[in-house]
């Protein structure tokens, strides 16, 4: 992740939520009171972003002590405490909701990913995320998919090529698109190519690509496609992966499946933040 | 909505996702070539954001004709033409993945709203979002929220009081809160109180506040709650609500119910972009 | 007020003066010189900005001690001390102007709101501020207006529904207006119509609104006004609002008074920073 | 002016006032309704602004026509209209507070520029603002100034050097100052020392520097400087310009008077907008 | 090319070469003026950048007229004229030297990878820029490399996996840096390594990378690294390269040469920017 | 120097290569892992841009120790150590690039400037840089120009009015240009003149302006020119100085040269950033 643009998309997540003010804490609290809060799961799942959140605090009050009480990835219980903080009230209040909207959908994110790499267990396929992440927050997601397990497909239009048949339609056949590509790019760039049918398979594995994405094929396709491309490109199956039907799919011996509702319809993890009560001991 | 920040929303998702460069689409398409293409509908489900993309695809090529082929707001059914629109073709391909991410989630928020606010048909009770939001697209979904059906909770921090239990601790009583807020703030500014009890309504209904969030109380405590207060300040209720329970919840009397979920949860409408070949007949 | 926004704020003003750079200072002092230096009033007023300004110092002297001799929106007298400081003395010589700008405005705001405060002693009337704010400032100036012991109208077209002639004209009435407006809005947001005459008032004060701007009318209208509307809606007078009249209008029993050049007509107060030889006490 | 550092500080202006939107607006009145509207002066004075705010409006809609009916810097009298618009009537009624706003002020600094210039009349002295200019504001300010006559003093720390006394007192004599500042700085750039006795205006001139700030020196005292001076160095009276002294202090032959209250302390000029009913004609 | 960013950035360079005002220009010329200039080449060279500065006059004026004369990556002759320009004179005035300043060092750039490129006619070798490019101008000077006939080697530190010494002491060895990143990234990531001995070529080439960038190894030891690779890899052989060099480093078998000094070292083609005169037939 | 644009600008050339993230050392390298490297000159040369290099790093590590071992504008020799640094790895590893690109073009600037003005050794004649700086460094690349012993024209286009040809035919005269702009800015604007020929040079020196800049005019004419000014204004020759032909045009009598190439053909000078095993004395 680019920390310094983390920083400034925090900023922006910030002023979004506070606008001219924090209107019900500045009314009421004072700038040095100091309070401790914990941050409580409500259900089980993967946590992921509690360095973000940790930034969020820390960016209304440097000197904010934040202690993650589980490590980024890990499963935890219902009731389990995932962080120790102690710093400014106001920090702490004016804070809140954004640092719990951050660590609720990434949370989410990590859980239901971790819930589909579990399904492959033993198996050498991967599970891929897609771009079809929230805008603004594609690193953050991207990362939240890492933190369940999972792999990241790339991280936008200018981190590969995917060429769709809208692509190949412009560019008058396949061959002549892999061939216009690689003039214009560099080594450093993967070619991928999506294919909806096998005759498509058969012609984009004959040409200098990196990857083939198939696209929307059941599974008996799948495994007449893995058969045909024999290990000459790497493969990744899109399209009706549900937690049900995620092995068979894997089993096929795709290298990977990749899920766009991993980023698109993740629900929150239920996590609530609660002040402590001076006496209070913190066990988890 | 602010249409000079929504601008500046729109290049930043745009950047997001075409970082150095939209390679394969600048290694094969060229800058006059014009292209037509539709918005599908692949469930059924209710639209919102087509003034929001068409921004989204003008921002790369502003000659761009968009055409909502429905209304915000409406229901539409599977295979159901949302949108017709023609320009450049660069501009489509590149900008394709930030407006489907935008419209679909957009759409799904509408769409979840609307199933809510349909549960309580005849009954007065509106349905409000909360501030459990994606970071950096408030705006965005609370529009999405009235063009479900929905009606807005508070934009931010600045935009109304809320008191919760902590405040009121750090306060001191409900009664010292209420009388500090409403020495620093002016008469634009509503104040609302949470309560989780009888006795809090009790105690809150008797002072100057304008709402009171009643969260968490079975159906039977609402009921009672709504009595005790008695029209004198504006009702709430939050917490448990399901589209199993919210008619019954609503039927209790309350002015409205809140619903985290309808913005951090609601997973994203299926809507694909497609082409029209040339001789391609549009009927919708 | 927003501290993300301030620091982001005072940033700018800093470039706007600095530009490529404070040659004079850069040609002469050594970037390790430290100096001392003292914020004398230069004539009396109320005192408003010093948090502001200790973060102009400590934006290009991280380190930079700034203490405050006098609580903010304390009346000072002439050669009275505000402030101590010591630090870079390039920070003191480059952040200067921009320091005393923002201090000598700010004071100069809560200065003439104290005064009009102090004509309405022993009323229970209200000060307000407008939206008559310096482009920018706004955030700074609303808060100038607390500490001279005024109260903040709106903070800007978000914060509150405000009905003048126009809106209502092409709502068709001001009852469709009302109406228009409640269907939209939520419960956090409060409506407030702009009446002229008393047979406005008879008809604003039959609709579920918050407030009544009364405006431009001479004492004997707000008489009527007051007794007309009876509480059953807060009042607000508005227009011709001067230190000689502002008693007499509160004595109407109008819950406030707006008073636009509050914060654009305000003049500066004249304060003056001065280094500290070595060797000098600052007594104050 | 800088053209596109105006473009985002009105930018940054309008989302000041908009935040999240102008809900009264949005509320009532279309996107494709139209109004005409024309501003009126409340009271006579100079004109400065019109094309910033035509350029507020058209920030808000693009095709909007926005016509000066009298020059930049002209004078005009009370109900005389200034400008006449035509365009989408909620970029008129959003807009409407910041084009005032900056409008009522820049026409208050160039009114009182004016009033100063006018004492001069006849004699060869200028009237120059200073930094003491609102932050945010300065290159709209100082374009105010020339509007009412004035001339500009350096528009930043960059633009020239200032030495004053604590300079002075760095470089350990003035002869070291300004010996140290011409190593460092290059031959566009002008040097101007600020001197409070004759006996400094006998060592300063000496020296080769460009200019002499005169500071709050009394008629007498300037009449000896400047007879000292000789015309060696450009001459500045400051420090006690009031429209009752600036006459006599520009007698004693000083090039320039400076004048820190015109931006600093100028009241707003009275301007209203008003909406256009139709049939109505515009004379002026 | 990011058109946002580009946009953007070409703000940023206006605005620092215009600063408050253009105050030649705008003392001078009626807003309202147009004028027909032409640029023209100096010395011979590979002209890049044409699209980009058209965009720089039309930030100025909206309606600017900017023909090229010559297509992107066309070598020209001394005198030839490169592009034809009517605008706002205002705008020719002002964007001048920002114009010139880009086109100038872009087509250095241009010019001089076609002068290596054309070393290697008749050899499949590709000429490779770095990373070694002017911070803030990293996409500009690549493209300009691409018009002369160069590709692209990564973007930056996001683009794919560049291992070197550090990187695989800090993992132990090459093997476990290799497997490593192998678990972290997706498959649309490329693996190069840099390889400075051919002991290191031994143990690189067992490995799943995707390169390997030979690192200032003489014509014979890269003669001996290619036979040892034997087309596993892609291979870049880096260090230097000269003119004199380049063509028997590419003659090793190599698949690219990276030249550093391609962005960090180019000279700026001289291109003058004319006004023309009435009457003026343009001949090119 | 501005030291907060300078920090957003290192900010915005730290995104521009990290992009979405250092994937090699985030895979690789701990993040509480520390290293020790050195700056070490691979050719002799003039050092600047040390305290800037050292703000990129403390960018990614507010903890970042770094320690020159040379002064700024410092002459040093091959393989003399330039710089010691103890820090994050990550942050070596992630800036290194960044860094490197600015230290060896502000390097490369400083080393070509000492060479010119040691040419002039002995005379009074200043090296000159011009406007022909890198876009979006300007800042840098003056000071480098300041650290090689040359001097500064000016910083932009509001630094000071230059009358060249095109701003003269506009006005009609060169008598009424001058005019015309000595109306318009304040005493602390500088006017030079651009004069071609004799015929110019006689006209200008006769108007109230400060510096000529004599263009493209071989020794025996600027000869004459200097005769013919006599010491009225400042001069400055420009075109067609190399190191061959500075010392010749300076001895002609002018104030100055100016030179473009200093900053748009200077070469980067060559410097390395290289870890430091454990154990490994540093000596230089």
């Amino acid at each position: 992740m680019n920390p310094i643009q983390l920083r400034q998309s925090i900023r922006d997540m910030l002023n979004e939520d506070i606008g001219t003010g924090d209107i019900t804490t500045e009314s009421l609290v004072e700038s040095n009171h100091q309070s401790s809060a914990i941050l409580l799961a409500k259900q089980p799942g993967v946590i992921a972003g509690l360095p973000i959140i940790a930034q969020v605090f820390q960016e209304l009050d440097p000197f904010f002590d934040f202690q993650p009480a589980v490590a980024e990835g890990q499963q935890v219980e219902v009731f389990q405490t995932i962080a120790v903080m102690t710093g400014s009230t106001k920090a702490i209040l004016t804070a809140e909701r954004v640092a719990l909207n951050l660590l609720q959908r990434m949370s989410g994110i990590a859980t239901l990913t971790r819930q589909l790499v579990d399904k492959l267990d033993g198996l050498s396929c991967r599970v891929l995320d897609t771009r079809k992440t929230t805008p603004g927050l594609r690193q953050l997601e991207k990362y939240a998919v890492r933190m369940g397990g999972g792999t990241n497909h790339r991280f936008g239009l200018s981190h590969g090529v995917m060429l769709k048949d809208n692509h190949i339609a412009f560019a008058g056949s396949l061959e002549r698109a892999v061939e216009k590509v690689r003039e214009q790019v560099g080594h450093m760039v993967q070619i991928e190519v999506e294919a909806d049918t096998l005759e498509q398979v058969a012609e984009a594995v004959q040409l200098p690509i990196h990857a083939l994405l198939l696209d929307n094929m059941d599974v008996q396709t799948l495994r007449k496609a893995v058969a045909m491309i024999d290990g000459r490109v790497w493969t990744e199956a899109s399209g009706g992966i549900t937690p049900e039907t995620i092995r068979s799919i894997a089993e096929t011996g795709v290298d990977a499946v990749s899920v766009g509702y991993l980023t698109h319809s993740a629900t929150a993890l239920d996590i609530s933040l609660d002040f402590v009560e001076e006496g209070t001991e913190i066990n988890d």
